[in-house]
C-alpha cells in the first residue's frame, strides 16, 4: 500500500479496510482580497486543491476554520462573517462535497481555511512520484495572484508603491488583474486533477505559498527516477510580469518564487499526452493551461531557464483564462477601457440573491453563537500587520453593503435576519 | 446508514464503501498553561476527546494546526515550538495514533490544535442519541480546569483577584490545583471510551466550554427519546468550588456553565451498568469517574438540582485523581504542606530526556522553516488580550531552560541543535 507521512500536499494513510486509503490536507491563513465571499470561495478551493494534486476527485468531507477578527464591529462582522462562510460553502457544493463541521475562534486577525478529506481506492489517486526523463510540465492557472492582490492594496491606498508602478500599468489594468486574479484563486483545480486520470499523469503538486519554482523543487525531490525539472514558460496574469521588473526584489515572479495562493496544478505529463490534455482542459471548463517546462534526466532539481518566456494571460469578457496574443499585449497600454468587474458587484449580484434563496446559513461552530457574544465584550484594539508580502486584508463589506448599514438599519435589519445564523442541532 | 452532519462532537458521514463512516473533528484554541509541552499534550488530548466521545477508539490520522505568536522572541520561539509539537507528537503516539501533516502560520497569538480523522465499521461507534428513562449520568474528570488555570494566573501576577482568593486558598493548594488539573486536561478519555462499548453506553459527548449543564443540554437536545438529564453532583478540582463562590459571576462552576478544556466523557448508561463502569475505569486507569446524575422521562431539557454536592477531587502521589474524603477536606486549608509540581520540572524531567532519545523533532507543516524565518523579521507588537473568561497565557519556558538561554549560550545551541527541526519529504 502507498503511504505517505507528511507528504508534498496531502497525506496518505492506508486504512484497515481492503485496500482503502485516508487522503487529507489542511490549510488556512489570512484574507488577501477583500470581497468576504470571494475569500471564503478562494480559502474552499485552496484546501481542495491538496486533494486534487493527488488526482483524488471527489471529497468526502471538508471542515471549517475561522478567526473572527475582532478588529470587525458588530456589523460588519454580521455581514461579512455568513458571507465569508457562504462563499466557502458554495465553492464546497461546487466541488461537489459539502461541510460538516469546524472550529470558530475569535482571533486578532481574520483568518480562514478548512480540511478537506477523502477516502479512496488504490485506483483513485496518482502518486506524485513517477516522473521520467522525456515527461513536460504543465501548469492550470497562471501566476502573479500575489502581485495582483499587493499592486491592488497599492491602489487602494495609493501608496509611495502605487506612484512608481503607475508609471507602467492603468489604475484599470490593476483592476482587472485583481478580478481575474480572484475569479483563478476561486476556480477549483478538479477537472485538472480528473484529467490527470485520462491522461496518464506521472504526478502533480499544487502551486501556492513557495512560488512555481519552489513547488517544482519540492516535487522534483519526491521523484523515484533521477530527473530535474527544467521550466521555460511563465503564463503570468497580464501585466504582472511588468510590476514585479518594475518592484525590484519585492516579488520574485520571473525568478518563481512569487507566493500564489490557490494556483493551479503543476503536472508531469507524458510527452504525447500533455498537449492533449491542455486541449481536453480548454474544451471542459474553456480555460487554458500551459505547457511549461520539460523533464530530464538529472539530480532532483528544478530550475527556471535564464530568460523565460512571459505569457501574458486574462480573463476574457466570456469568463475564460486565455493567452493574451503578442501584439495585443504591446497595445493594451493605449487600450481604451478595460472591462472592470467592481467588487461591489461581485457581492450584490451573487449573495444576498443566494441568502434570499436559502436563509439557513448554517453555523459551522457550535461555539459560533458564543464567540460572538464574546465579540462585543472584546476592545477591537488589535491592528492586523504585514509580514513580508503576506498582506493580511482586512475584509470589507460592498460599498453598498455599508451604506444600507449606515443609512438604512431597518433594511439593514432585513438583510441580516436573512443572513441569521441558525444553529441545526 | 447513520449520518451526523454538523454534530454534536464529531460528524458522521457514510462513505461509498461497504457500511464505512468518516467519523472526523477539529478543534483549535489559545494556551491556557504555561508550559508548552503540556499544552501540546492537552491540545491534542482536547481534539481526541471529540473522537471518543463517538465511541471512537482508534483515530486514523491527526493534523496538527500551529500559530506561532509574533510575540515569541527568536529564542523562546525556538525552544517553544518544538516543545509544544513534542508534547502534541507524544499525546497522539500514546492514542495509538500518528500527526501526518498540517498547517503552521504566524498568528498575534499564539495558536494550537488540530485535526482527528477515523474510518469506522458501524460497529465501532455509538451514536450519541440513545438515553432512556432510567440511565444514570457518568463523568469521567473532574470540573474546574478553567477556574484553576485563572486562579494561578491571578496568583502569578498576584493581581487584585488573588487578593481577594487567598483568604480561602493558600498558595499551595492553587499550584496544586493547577498542577493537577494540566495533567487531568492532559489525560485521553480513550479507556472511557473503550469501556463505553462494554457497558453499553446509549450516548455520550465531551465536557469542554460550555460547562457540563452546556453540554449537557446539547446532549440532552439530541436524544431521540423524551427525555430530560438531572445533574445532583459536581465533582470539582480540590478549593475550585470555593474559588468560584469567592468569585461571584465570575465562574458559573456551581451552575455548569465554568468553561472546561479537555474535560470528560459525559455518559448516558443503563443503570446497572454504570458502578461497573466507574469501577472498570479505576481498575484500567487507577482514576475515579463519578456518576452524577439520571435520566428521566422529560422534553429534552437538562439542569442541575439547586444544591448539587459537590466532590473535591485530587491527585494523590500516585498520580490518580480521586475523590477527597469529606473529613480531609475540611482539615485541607490547616495541612502543612501540599505536594507542589514546578511547572519546571515537568519541563525538564519530560523533555530534554525525549528530544535526546529521538533528535529528529518532525516539522509538521513544510511551511514552518519559512514562517519562521518570517517571523525574525516581525516587530513583537501584538499583545494578548483577555477575551471573558478565555485568558490566552503567553506560553514560556521553564526558568530553567531560559537560564540556559541567557547564561550558556553554548548549551542552548545544543539543546537548539537536538531540538532541530528536520523535514521529512
Amino acid at each position: 500500500m502507498p503511504s505517505i507521512g507528511i507528504g508534498l500536499d496531502s497525506c496518505v494513510i492506508p486504512l484497515r479496510f481492503g485496500g482503502l486509503s485516508l487522503i487529507q490536507t489542511t490549510d488556512f491563513f489570512y484574507p488577501l482580497v477583500d470581497d468576504p465571499y470571494m475569500m471564503g470561495k478562494i480559502a474552499c478551493c485552496n484546501v481542495l486543491s491538496d486533494l486534487y494534486a493527488m488526482g483524488v476527485t471527489e471529497c468526502d468531507n471538508m471542515l471549517m476554520l475561522l478567526g473572527i477578527s475582532s478588529k470587525f464591529s458588530e456589523k460588519a462582522r454580521d455581514v461579512v462573517v455568513p458571507l465569508m462562510m457562504r462563499g466557502f460553502k458554495d465553492c464546497a457544493e461546487e466541488a461537489g462535497t459539502t461541510v460538516n463541521g469546524g472550529q470558530t475562534v475569535l482571533n486578532p486577525w481574520c483568518l480562514i481555511g478548512g480540511v478537506a478529506t477523502a477516502v479512496c481506492q488504490l485506483n483513485e489517486f496518482i502518486m506524485p512520484n513517477n516522473a521520467v526523463p522525456g515527461d513536460v510540465l504543465v501548469l492550470t492557472k497562471p501566476l502573479g495572484t500575489q502581485v495582483s492582490c499587493n499592486a491592488h492594496q497599492w491602489l487602494e491606498q495609493k501608496s509611495d508603491k502605487w506612484n512608481r508602478i503607475k508609471l507602467i500599468v492603468t489604475e484599470e489594468e490593476v483592476e482587472k488583474a485583481y478580478q481575474d486574479s480572484m475569479f483563478i484563486m476561486a476556480r477549483l483545480n478538479k477537472t485538472a486533477a480528473q484529467l490527470m486520470h485520462t491522461h496518464n499523469s506521472h504526478g502533480a503538486t499544487d502551486v501556492t505559498g513557495f512560488g512555481i519554482l519552489g513547488h517544482a523543487q519540492n516535487l522534483v525531490k519526491q521523484q523515484k527516477n533521477a530527473v530535474n525539472f527544467i521550466i521555460h514558460n511563465l503564463p503570468c496574469i497580464a501585466k504582472m510580469a511588468a510590476i514585479a521588473k518594475c518592484c525590484g526584489n519585492t516579488f520574485g515572479l520571473l525568478q518563481g518564487t512569487s507566493a500564489e495562493t490557490s494556483g493551479g496544478l503543476l503536472i508531469c505529463l507524458p510527452r504525447e499526452q500533455a498537449a492533449k490534455y491542455c486541449a481536453e482542459i480548454k474544451k471542459v471548463e474553456g480555460h487554458q493551461a500551459w505547457i511549461i517546462g520539460i523533464v530530464e534526466g538529472g539530480n532532483q532539481t528544478a530550475k527556471i531557464i535564464d530568460k523565460p518566456r512571459v505569457i501574458e494571460v486574462e480573463t476574457l469578457d466570456d469568463g475564460t483564462v486565455q493567452s493574451v496574443p503578442p501584439t495585443t499585449t504591446s497595445r493594451r497600454p493605449n487600450h481604451p477601457k478595460a472591462v472592470v468587474q467592481e467588487p461591489q458587484k461581485v457581492v450584490l449580484q451573487q449573495i444576498p440573491q443566494a441568502v434570499q434563496e436559502q436563509p439557513d446559513l448554517p453555523v459551522v461552530s457550535q461555539q459560533l453563537p458564543t464567540i460572538i457574544q464574546q465579540i462585543e465584550q472584546t476592545p477591537a484594539s488589535m491592528h492586523q500587520q504585514t509580514i513580508c508580502n503576506i498582506t493580511p486584508v482586512t475584509l470589507q463589506t460592498s460599498q453598498q453593503v455599508q451604506q444600507v448599514i449606515v443609512e438604512d438599519p431597518q433594511q439593514y435589519q432585513h438583510m441580516q435576519q436573512q443572513a441569521q445564523y441558525q444553529n441545526h442541532h
